[in-house]
């Protein structure tokens, strides 16, 4: 329903934007070093841990992404009232539920 | 021992409580089952995959608690406005936060 | 194809079996208590609390279980030679990717 | 830069590599797809979507270079008997835990 230069204010993470971009940019240098390391054939056991720490920066990502989004999208859909805040709150849940699976 | 017209309004999960109780008498069976293959000495892989079932069962069972929650608690101390909600998102994104790392 | 009396001694957890039952017993404990705080009315984000800290003691389980497959079934089938090993690997790293996911 | 001819036995996935860089390049390309969405603004609902997708294929590439040490470097130790191999297991238990928790 809103156009994008209406919705956009409601982008909860719009305020950090510059910390979620520099944490980004570590994520593809962290995929970078994984392929570099398979192409000059590393130890499998060192590449499994760096899969783990890459796996596990997203995580934290996507937690604060979750948070900023409950707290202004879901926030002010629930200040506005009406049933757009359940809404956001099932498709909420429904990208928790993809997160704890993968 | 609860008190249902005070915690009503607090507590989301409350109107499937006994959909909640009979999924968690299943996952109590399954814990149960466990410790009787182990008991039984089965074979690990089959206990492994038991252990990996149950553990499904928990994270459904802990998506429908949170989403609950945000429906109900959280809906509702947005509505009340002031500081409440945003208390409030904080404690159910350190929940989230703990689930996906567990 | 082997009997249990056969098989047994190659269940790799059987030397702990008494520890596993004891951690087995806790897990159920936990899944127990969980039950009893839905029926009590406990707040939604500390029954949260409860079913992560259950979720992690599984996986603890979990990898105690393989670890001891691998260092048992895993190792005699290898030194046996044979195809044996090369199944009983794929059937762990199945297990594993039952794991992750769940 | 790698001595194919040393490390080739030592390094299970060596037989794959190609297919392993091709995937690795897809999750580079995931990296850096969700970087834009941040610096364009998408809603956050659909990066978190594509953080779980990236923390999937992470997962899978996980479990099959798993796969693969366990069918190569830990089978080889295995073979030659020593100590080596319980080394090896623990190791890679060790990888396990840390994938799960990740």
């Amino acid at each position: 329903m809103p156009t994008p230069t209406v919705s956009m204010p409601h982008h909860g993470y719009l305020t950090d934007k510059d910390d979620y971009l520099k944490r980004l940019k570590r994520v593809e240098g962290q995929a970078r070093g994984i392929s570099k390391m398979v192409d000059e054939e590393k130890y499998c056991i060192d590449i499994l841990t760096q899969i783990s720490a890459l796996t596990s920066a997203l995580r934290v990502v996507a937690v604060s992404l979750l948070d900023d989004h409950l707290k202004h999208c879901v926030l002010d859909a629930a200040r506005l009232d009406g049933p757009g805040a359940e809404m956001k709150i099932k498709e909420a849940s429904d990208a928790v539920a993809r997160l704890v699976r993968s």
